[in-house]
């Protein structure tokens, strides 16, 4: 007989799609996946009937049921109270998230035991158990996408912190009175280090007369945003102001690691998300250069690694599955 | 007959003065204490000469013996390999501090068992154990003096990190290429928030012509340095160089503590040191009122406390004992 499998259903619930994994937890392999679009506008019980629909769909691509799984965990984009498995708000999925019970409701539907923590901290565990940070016993994950978010692994174990609020990298002072951030205060890492802080830096040099082709490259791709290939081509054709609002991304994102790394020193700082993908391993250089600088014990600055995320798309879901086992287990 | 009681010896080793307590480690009480001048200048090995003549003086206050105590924990200026009992440097006590083993050392000259750690670690230790972070499980302490150092406590223990750096939170990057650190890196908080930075603010207004009373007041006291009694009498005489310098520091320390809040969200935040000291808890209402308008988390802002230090001069020694309980029990 086969030996029993510590499965676990792994949920990466964002504003417009779905991810699910079914995991094995112990080894980190996906044994089923299902990705649907989310259809945040149809308010919040529609989106669990999708996320039910599409946790089926993976369970029978795993070749499983639900009885052979330990349970479920949900990453969502934005504040929870995890220990009532309540999502406080997901402000880019509308006011019917607003308290909303989604482990519970989750679970009437599913008739199995449901988890819920934001979308960066699964991302950190997935990070940390199956990912670029695997061994390590302190670890720090920053996700770069349109905003800056982060997970702490601190002592093997997730850190949420007293309110449950920990790992707000992007909420960091790095200029005092600097550029407004979209919390509403200013100068915190988001606006620098995010890819709205670069489509920022670039809009204001280009109001301010800098001469640039992002213009240009929008009008020809009919866009009125600058989307991730707008600014893409840009940056491999050399414009000099998207060089340097990438080149300040970088370098803001080595001060964070930095202020990050004094504070905590930990053993790894595993960075991931949509901006770091695109440009890949090579957006890395100019962060660590500016971050071991920084570094205050520079004697030993090399071990302290500063590396890509290595499960992409999938850290969500596995990380989701990975902490619903281990909150799952010790209930 | 007497319950026996949990004894440790701490000691809080500055670069102008040494502090020792007895302490009872269960209820913090100091049953003795000894100060004395630390007279860096003859060298580590008589230096720890003084330190074992004032243990004694302390244990005969205390009127207890050595073969009463558990051991002995130090509390040093500068970075340390707590694991090894080793002093890595002090830059303020010379170079004969330069991978000084502090701890075999002082153990062959006491016959008692010795740890090591630097002095913000045992300071956040003391005021986590018995002064205003008690009862608190994740809590960080920060001393504002010359310097701006702190000390990490999560999961109701000291955090010293992968290298034993943790808590550096003076090197916090707050204004990115802003005002020169002590440590050479530009816009660390350090810069900005201690003693030496509010030193340097007001330096720069006075050669940019700002008018002060700060130099007449050097001069009545036959004074060439910026003493904590000239700045105090300046500051109570409404002198707005110096008003300003001071607010901008606790600005800046707001900031910081915002900072490390939205990163490690904890319970409390504890802030000791000379410059809070002497200007009292009125310090810390400005520092208050920034922190929170920088916490990404308002809702519950005001149940992160930010307090200040209870134990003052004794919160090194008092958490140097501690400590070395907590250490010397799982030897």
């Amino acid at each position: 007989m086969e030996q029993r499998r510590n499965l676990a259903i792994g949920v990466d619930l964002g504003a417009t799609s779905l991810y699910v994994s079914v995991v094995d937890v112990s080894s980190g392999e996906r044994l089923g996946e299902a990705k649907a679009k989310s259809r945040a506008e149809l308010g919040a019980d529609a989106v669990v009937g999708r996320v039910v629909k599409a946790i089926k769909q993976a369970l029978l691509a795993a070749g499983v049921t639900k009885q052979d799984v330990l349970g479920v965990g949900v990453g969502v984009p934005g504040p929870v109270l995890a220990s009532q498995g309540l999502v406080l708000s997901l402000t880019n999925m509308g006011p019917t998230w607003n308290q909303y019970p989604l482990a519970a409701r989750l679970s009437e539907r599913l008739g199995l035991r449901v988890i819920v923590d934001n979308d960066v901290n699964v991302g950190a565990v997935g990070e940390h158990r199956f990912g670029a940070g695997r061994g390590t016993r302190d670890m720090i994950a920053m996700f770069v996408g349109t905003g800056l978010g982060g997970g702490l692994i601190l002592n093997g174990a997730l850190h949420t912190g007293f309110r449950g609020s920990a790992g707000e990298v992007g909420h960091m002072v790095l200029q005092a009175d600097g550029a407004l951030c979209g919390c509403g205060e200013r100068g915190h890492a988001e606006a620098y280090a995010s890819r709205s802080g670069i489509e920022r830096a670039i809009n204001e040099a280009i109001d301010a007369g800098e001469s640039s082709i992002i213009p240009q490259l929008m009008k020809e791709q009919g866009r009125k945003n600058l989307t991730s290939a707008v600014l893409d081509r840009a940056y491999q054709q050399g414009d000099a102001v998207t060089v340097h609002a990438i080149d300040e991304a970088q370098r803001y994102l080595g001060l964070l690691i930095a202020s990050c790394v004094n504070v905590l020193d930990p053993e790894a700082v595993v960075v991931g998300g949509g901006v770091v993908e695109r440009m890949g391993e090579g957006y890395l250089g100019r962060v660590r250069e500016v971050a071991y600088q920084h570094f205050l014990n520079k004697n030993e600055s090399e071990s302290i690694r500063i590396v890509a995320a290595e499960l992409g798309d999938a850290s969500g879901s596995v990380g989701a599955a990975v902490l619903a086992a281990q909150r799952l287990s010790q209930m």
